[in-house]
């Protein structure tokens, strides 16, 4: 894995691409609730968008969006998802956009939204229009923390992290953050994840590497089985890095989707670390599986499992539960009952027979806040990680002892 | 819907059948802990086997059995449910079968076999053959409740409802018992159901009979999203109520379909009620879908949903949960924006807009045990019912805080 370090202002840390945030009113407590993330050049981009068949307004419209040749930056807000409502807050939005692109005399459809928060209400365009100057005007390198703030819900930190490589003699960069994950009322919690990169790229392999790295990391995080309406992952690449354009499959795009990989496959650990009532991660590797679809299914259906999330969170090594959830996954065409369990470094089941002497060791490698299980279905050559968290008491106080 | 009485003796309540219960000494505390049902002539059998791969011995053995013309009665043992330990105790399971037919001078193959329990652990067969004589010895048409009560593991109450209907002048009876659903550890609590019946079916019919019921009732019921490794519900009819004889689909046939489903239906209410960590029940009805198929998805993806069960939980009208857990079901074609959203008599969200004034009601609705929820998709005429149960941290405790 590349080395990915948290780093304050994230986004803004690649060359060329500048923030600024504030609060608009939208959250209580002065809390800053909206953010904007420009490029000083146009950028290529790449999206991934919820596959939720109610999608906010924001979703539509930068989903519109995505056929433009070339993107400038993201206007975000937090307090409010825009989901759900009457259209004229689809037009609302639209003209935040429209005001923006003005501003800076570029396309409007240079330009994506998202917003995250309360589904169902009015969005509060004018609070956001009436800040929208400030807004702008606030752009500098030293805004990308600010706007790591602002797209915060019921998230506890900040998210931002950076990598960094070299390609050809030019050192290239990518920054991220992220708002969490879990989703919640009168918070329903979107994963939204933003990346900035000075690689200069084509917008196709931008977009194909996004796809590889999210495949592989966000699409296999589990905290609870729900799949938010706004959920989005954004990638701008602006080529400031002066690096030779990758415009192949090849050498430097594959150091390119590894770095993007390991930074997105570090901040979905940290989106879980900080999920709903999540006390501790588990890494879930399934190996041994015939194809690579069956592993994903398996590891799948092992972290939604409430049981497994329950024993993950009280520490209990039982492999009857792993066992179980991969036999009621009606994908595995192999048998289950050959699986060998492993926990930390303890093998509690191997091909039918559980492995008493092992639990203790289990037991003590479930009580550590970042847990690795594995297993193996003894059927093939293909494997696959997944990503999950314990289920907890606070878990249920947040999503069902709130008040309206 | 039929009369459904609970009944104690309920399994031994149609003509000729008898049971028997006592404590084996595999549970703690001199609790009953096996059980034999028996019909005094030979019957035929339908049953229903959990679909995870992962099976138990025993449910094994039952299918194997299945093939057999007739059957006389099923053994039952609670406190281990000698699944995923060595084949020495499918032999052993077997063995228990032998010296019960031997001692009734029929074949073994007409008996089945069910258990539930603790999984990984070896099959006490000698405390179970110990106690078989004394078992065989006491049965009585008022072992049923005893029955009812060795069959249970972590359920706080017996689960025993009869029902019966006219059939051309001659009155038909139907009984059963039933054991807890929601699964977990150290007892991975199956759903066992048996049912008896004194009507005269034919045994293909009698399959056919069971397979609807069970596919609109236990089918359509979640408390987690797990599948146990021995779930079984069995039925037995032994013609005993001289009824004409149902040979095939028709009237009598649809009575006795109606009847069993019922049954089942009110079987499912009372296994949800007494599920782990269960305060309330909701009746979730899917209505205007394209599909059955389309209306039970999204009835189960509702059902299963946590943020759902949370809100269930909390008494949260939460409609935009209920909403994006059916835009995640892809196997929905129509749009579920147009969606329409009842909660006992309150519409909150109609087809694009959130009805505001009546949450109160909602909420007023959601704060009783028994919920009603209905979603109208607005899409065709196919509708379904789905049975679920919300989620609590008394869940969390019951799957988490446990000491191995």
């Amino acid at each position: 894995m590349k080395t990915i370090t948290t780093k304050k202002n994230a986004v803004t840390y690649p060359k060329g691409f500048q923030a600024s945030a504030l609060a608009a009113g939208i959250k209580k407590g002065k809390k800053k609730d909206i953010a904007l993330l420009m490029s000083d050049v146009p950028a290529v981009s790449g999206t991934v968008f919820t596959i939720n068949k109610v999608q906010a307004w924001p979703v539509q419209i930068s989903k519109a969006h995505t056929r433009h040749k070339y993107h400038y930056g993201i206007f975000v807000n937090s307090g409010n998802a825009n989901c759900s409502n009457g259209k004229e807050f689809l037009q609302s939005a639209h003209m935040i956009l429209e005001d923006i692109a003005e501003e800076f005399a570029i396309p409007t459809e240079s330009l994506f939204i998202a917003s995250t928060g309360v589904i169902g209400r009015p969005y509060p365009f004018e609070k956001i229009e009436e800040a929208l100057a400030d807004l702008t005007n606030g752009l500098s390198k030293r805004g990308g923390h600010d706007a790591a703030e602002a797209i915060l819900t019921t998230d506890t930190v900040t998210k931002e992290l950076t990598t960094s490589f070299a390609l050809g003699g030019r050192s290239v960069r990518i920054g991220a953050m992220a708002k969490g994950s879990g989703m919640m009322h009168p918070h329903m919690a979107t994963m939204l994840v933003f990346i900035t990169t000075d690689c200069l790229i084509t917008k196709t392999l931008l977009q194909k590497a996004l796809k590889k790295a999210v495949s592989k990391t966000f699409n296999r995080m589990s905290i609870d089985n729900d799949m938010s309406t706004n959920d989005t992952v954004f990638v701008l690449a602006n080529g400031c890095a002066g690096n030779k354009p990758i415009k192949s499959t090849g050498t430097a795009f594959n150091t390119f989707v590894k770095a993007l990989e390991s930074l997105c496959e570090k901040m979905t650990l940290e989106l879980l670390r900080d999920g709903e009532g999540v006390s501790k991660v588990c890494i879930l590797t399934v190996k041994g599986a015939r194809t690579e679809v069956q592993a994903e299914s398996a590891g799948r259906t092992v972290a939604n499992s409430m049981l497994f999330k329950t024993a993950l969170h009280g520490a209990d090594p039982n492999w009857g539960r792993i066992l179980a959830a991969i036999g009621s996954d009606t994908s595995i065409k192999s048998d289950v009952n050959k699986a060998t369990i492993t926990v930390g470094k303890a093998r509690v089941y191997d091909q039918g027979v559980a492995i008493v002497k092992n639990i203790k060791a289990a037991q003590k490698a479930m009580k550590k806040k970042n847990v690795s299980i594995s297993i193996d279905l003894h059927a093939g050559g293909a494997s696959a990680i997944f990503y999950t968290s314990d289920l907890s008491k606070e878990y249920i106080s947040i999503n069902a002892d709130y008040t309206t």
